[in-house]
């Protein structure tokens, strides 16, 4: 393995070890209820309050684990890197470790429209800020050479997928504050309609007479 | 090391790290009892108090261990892995990111029934979804090939030890709270069963006369 | 890759881990504001009330984002290391460990003296522990050695742009506590100057007559 | 690089983050003091009143990257591993996640039985396991081939050091609670002395006529 190469792995095990802190501190922000002695109802209703945690931590944890196989799987595609991804890099990491917080401001009040708002603004910073990294990092001189140009160029529309949902979701919680969130579920359709448009992009151009 | 090599490995370590991190937060919900001057027996008798919470992260480090052990153990015989491994790998880990809020919780009332069946059902969610992931990687054209096919069986099989384990203590919880835990004592001993099992029928197989 | 090799790799994973453990944990300390059932102003200026812990957030990702960029880019030109860098590693990440609580100590009161001069204190001991690392690691016997003489003199001066930018801050504290910190946003500067300071020198010192 | 050197790795790397995480988790349990808008003295006399756990801090911080540069050490020595050394270690990482609540616990009383002792056991509990964990780890068959007999008896040897050191301090802290703790600063001497006694004994046994 040469030294570049190991230089690109410590980059990506350093996010990677920034990812699953972020993924797993999402729990410390659920708080645990202290009941003491109470019957089987005072607990069951103490769990009942703790659902908009529970169900911001699901959400979060599939947001970041996205992130986290969106970022497996473009860097998988290097042979090497630009230094100009280093910062792009880490700011995409800012707005990831950021999560924890929008999170549980968000679960503290799941219906109200600030936190629902700031939640998806945050998301769509993470979006547009993956979509400024693999733009940078996937440029013909730094990748596997044995790719497919329609490959790389799926790989790029799809990152459009999440920066689209966060963006359509931020607009929704103005609305209907709470039920944005629903939106998200799309993300997975989303992606696939990205990559495919992506594809066919490539292949178009590929299958045009060349003018260069 | 070949990409898909790289890839395997950055999947493997993704996953250590989160197993890493849920495992050490257990501590932070221990609460440091603050007495200030309080003579010896002050502190004695706080520490005392602390008696669930301690075993509690005693429990649970041994359990998020012995899922990291055995993730150790199946990943170690892969060659290689199918994407479709991604998510149920990511919902594993999300279970185990989960288990410091549910041993806390248990923690905080070690002899009631709703917290205690909360754990257990934790648990069971745990050792679900590691079933599912191992079955899911311990398919053939993953598999290095030079194991022995009694060898994958019975590491396939022993995956029942923890959701067995953890059904049981469920049911217990109910009617004996706390006690419980007890069970979960014995999942060394199911684990060496059901890889035991595992074994004899891949061998059997094997002896049987081919019919295809 | 050799043992010596991977042991350089061990180090440099740990190290890893404790920036990305600290980066993340920034968070930790920006506490999530619980209203219940507000209105919109409610929320926004719990928001707003938040600010200073934001940009603590914000200042000191980066700080530790380029303390790691540094690191990254130092090791990377390792080819072996000294048993006489592990400490002196060790008290640098000590340091970049200590960050969260004074960035959140200075975030508690963002205008007061002490808390500014303890932050600002924070990061000039940081930048001279990191500068008294890169010295010892940036040796002769240790270094790549296909790396020009003008690189690595380019590569220890510019190790100097942390502290410089940090004792200015320690002192303009005292005058002007909060406005301090916009000194550092003159470190990327700083730090492409000392680095073309070492590489003159380093040219000037290759051009000489050797005397030796 | 071989299956089972992988394997090897990924269990230090495991360990490695579980060191990573329990010496930046320290600084979470030195609780930021919130004073609003006070003078200088305020804060000069809370972080005063912090004085305890800024020691624990620094004391626990280099407790622990003592153990995981003797960790990093000890499985640099090796080619390959026992199964058998797994469970030792994640007890050693047990007590290694521990310490985090041990410290805090100290530092709130610094001067009172209980609390010195219970960390003095923590260390004595570590290191025991610690010891445990390298004997087992150090054996013929796993050893790097080319390594003398007596530097891995040295190495063997000079784990007594912490529980040595250890074990005073918890007697000491019966006595005169707080000051027990400068025993520690005498464990590189101790540490060096076992080295040198390990080193002699095997330089003895392997000039002494052979009986086998």
């Amino acid at each position: 393995m040469g030294k570049s190469a190991f230089q690109l792995e410590r980059l990506t095990f350093f996010s990677d070890a920034v990812f699953a802190i972020a993924i797993t501190l999402l729990i410390i922000e659920v708080h645990v209820p202290h009941i003491g002695n109470g019957d089987d109802g005072a607990f069951l209703s103490a769990l009942h309050e703790l659902q908009p945690s529970f169900m911001g931590f699901v959400l979060s944890f599939l947001v970041i684990g996205a992130l986290w196989v969106a970022h497996h799987r473009v860097f998988g595609m290097l042979a090497d890197y630009s230094p100009a991804i280093m910062w792009p890099n880490m700011l995409l990491l800012m707005a990831v470790a950021f999560m924890p917080f929008a999170t549980a401001f968000m679960s503290s009040a799941p219906l109200a429209r600030v936190p629902e708002m700031f939640y998806s603004g945050t998301l769509l910073v993470a979006g547009l800020l993956q979509r400024m990294l693999f733009t940078r990092a996937l440029r013909a001189p730094y990748l596997r050479h044995e790719l497919a140009p329609e490959l790389v160029s799926a790989t790029r529309w799809r990152s459009w997928g999440l920066p689209t949902a966060a963006a359509l979701s931020l607009v929704i919680a103005w609305f209907a504050p709470g039920w944005n969130n629903l939106v998200l579920i799309g993300i997975p359709l989303l992606v696939r309609l990205y990559a495919m448009m992506g594809r066919r992009r490539a292949l178009r151009l590929a299958s045009a007479p060349a003018t260069a």
